[in-house]
Formats: structure tokens, C-alpha cells, sequence
């Protein structure tokens, strides 16, 4: 199975070789992140691909000087949307609408069930639009090793400084995780040939049968 | 690219046919869990499968009485630690050192740079471990794709009760997503015919070149 042969290849690359990697392969990545399943299929987060050197320069100190921010090609922010609104709701049930070829009525029961959305604190609604990024995000690092493009999942960085740097915030968007994509430098990571490790198959799983 | 055909199969089922899911597929699905890359490759979550009829039973009226949770041959629950404790962190790096074959010592630096995650709030805690665990949730879900195996992905239901009846805070989880694996019942599920509907690509990917 492809999928799981990739995610035992992969593994969080450390030091990357400075080989590009082709816009082809980045635009796959981003497919897998932007097909993820998301709650009610609201999609409440976008992807930043950054090549712009400067604009990596300067991502690099924000992110703790992770030399991978500027080895790798391509820099993908991922972005939770700050809140849910009922003109976010709307502009969704009018696309889906569309898109079926449905009178914009056919979702007034669907816009009902979503209004819970809107009665939630931002910061709940937050916590929730972060988590369906981490789906995207799971789905790119999937992608990228199918690929067998590295990649390195980073939450270690200043959001509210890189939130500033890219204007997110004027976006209603929050930074939530990075991905430089490019290619490992085997010989030089440290990393690279260490064993994967999980934790034991007995503890992680759990059978109610 | 096999991981993008199967995000373009898959949908969030609604009705399920009945057929039951064989052991090894599901075997498979948890795997691709078990292999999600996590913060600092701490696993913050675990995945319990769930075959009881009976249980099924007394979990649908907790999950809104969605038919999928007992028309699926199993059921995966995504619960993550409540909590990163000392005690969790320093069995994780005992059983690394051990894994790779080095002195608890070599561990020491590491520690020391995970050390934050005791001085934050058990409640940021849990919203660190849950995006974790959706990123295994996702891959899951992929994977049940890969398989032709159909899914629901699901956050609907009251994650108190459910932890009750599985007894998660004892071990210290809090369920976060549910997922029941079956096979579609296409001619009787409305959603099975629906075009699937995402965001436009130019407002999802935003470049910075």
C-alpha cells in the first residue's frame, strides 16, 4: 500500500540537500491538503506557498532559525481561518449550491444546522478551524512522500510574528504549522539514519471486540 | 498518484450497506494512524477500535444517532492524552533511547527541550495533543480511501458521554473524532451522487513567489 510504504519513508528532514523541488510536485501536495475531508466541508483554512527568498529570509528567525525554512525550496504556511462568520457560511453554502446546480434554497436546512457555528467564542471556533488545517496539513506530508519529496512538520514558530510578516491577520486567518518542502541531505543529517520510533502497536491501539 | 485518487473517491458516507470490513484492511487503516507524524514524535493520542455490537449500540444515541456508527463493521475512536505529563514524557524517551540503542543520557537535551510542555495549562495541553491526533485521523481516513474502504469522518457527538462509557479518563484520553468503516450503500445515499465541492483553488493556495 502506497501510503503506508510513504509514511515509513518519511521522516521530519533535518538538513536538505538544496535540490529544488518542481512546481508539478508542490502543486500535488497542495491538491492533497485542498481534497482533505474537512467539518461540514467548510474547508476553514488556506495554504501560504512562500519561494520568495527574502520572504524565506526573514520567515527563518521567526521560526526558532530552522535552517530548513530557507534549504527548502518551497515553504507552505498552513492558516486556520480566526473564526467562523455567517458571511464565510454563506459564501460556502452559495458555492455548494452552485457548484450542484441547486437553487440557493436547497441549503436552508444545512445553513440551520451550521448556525451553531456562529454562536461559539472565536476562540473556540479557533481551536476547531486549527484542527481541520492539521488534517490538510497531515494529508501534504502524506503527499510529499508519496512523492518522495521531504518535508519537515514545523509547529515551532512565532505565529503572531509570521501571522504580521504575511498580513494574515487582515485575511481573518492564523498561522497554524509550516512545511519546507525539498530534498534530505542523507549524509550530513543526523537524523536520517536513525530507527523510527512508535510507540508500542499494544499501547497505541485499543480493541473493544 | 494514488493518494490523490483516493481523496477524489472518498466522501463522507452516509449510509453504509452493511458489508463488514476485513480485519487486515482495518489493520492497515490504524496503521497509517500509528505512523502519523506527531509533535516531537510523542504520539499524543490512540485509537480504539470498537466491534462490540453492543457497545456500537450504546455509542449511537451518543453520536446523534448517526446510523453509520452501527451500519459499519467497526468503529475507530481518535482520543488524545489529556495532558503531557512528566511521566508520559519520560516513557517516551526511555522507550527511544532503548529503541535505538542508546544510553537514557542521550536523551538529556531533548528533555530539556520538551520540558515547556509540563509548564503549560492542561487545557492548551489537550488542544495540542487533539490537532496531533487529527493529523492520524486524516491519514486514516487516506488510507481507508487507499483501500476502497469507505469512512465517515465525524465530530458530532457528546465526547463526555463517550469517554464515560470507554472509560478514556481513567487513561487519561478524551475522544476527539470518531470514524465507522463500512462500504457504501450508493443507490440509498443522497450524498453518493453529489458532485464533490471544494473552495475555488485560487482563494485556497495563496502564493508568495
Amino acid at each position: 500500500m502506497e501510503l503506508l510504504d510513504a509514511l515509513k519513508w518519511r521522516y521530519a528532514t533535518k538538513k536538505m540537500n538544496g535540490k529544488p523541488v518542481s512546481q508539478d510536485k508542490v502543486d500535488d501536495i497542495i491538491e492533497a491538503a485542498y481534497l482533505a475531508p474537512t467539518s461540514a466541508g467548510l474547508q476553514p483554512f488556506r495554504v501560504i506557498q512562500i519561494t520568495n527568498r527574502e520572504v524565506l529570509e526573514q520567515i527563518k528567525p521567526i521560526a526558532n532559525n530552522q535552517q530548513q525554512v530557507t534549504d527548502g525550496s518551497h515553504l507552505l504556511v498552513f492558516a486556520a481561518w480566526d473564526n467562523y462568520t455567517q458571511e464565510r457560511i454563506d459564501n460556502y453554502l452559495a458555492h455548494t449550491a452552485n457548484e450542484r446546480g441547486l437553487p440557493i434554497e436547497a441549503m436552508d436546512d444545512f445553513r440551520q444546522k451550521l448556525s451553531f457555528l456562529t454562536q461559539r467564542s472565536p476562540e473556540e471556533n479557533f481551536q476547531h478551524t486549527a484542527r481541520q488545517a492539521y488534517i490538510g496539513f497531515g494529508l501534504a506530508i502524506a503527499a510529499a512522500a508519496e512523492l518522495k519529496v521531504d518535508a519537515t512538520p514545523m509547529e515551532g514558530f512565532n505565529a503572531a510574528a509570521l501571522d504580521e510578516l504575511l498580513g494574515l491577520k487582515e485575511q481573518g486567518l492564523k498561522s497554524v504549522t509550516i512545511l519546507p518542502l525539498g530534498y534530505r541531505d542523507a549524509d550530513n543529517d543526523w537524523l536520517a539514519g536513525l530507527k523510527k520510533v512508535r510507540t508500542p502497536r499494544e499501547e497505541f491501539m485499543i480493541a473493544l471486540n
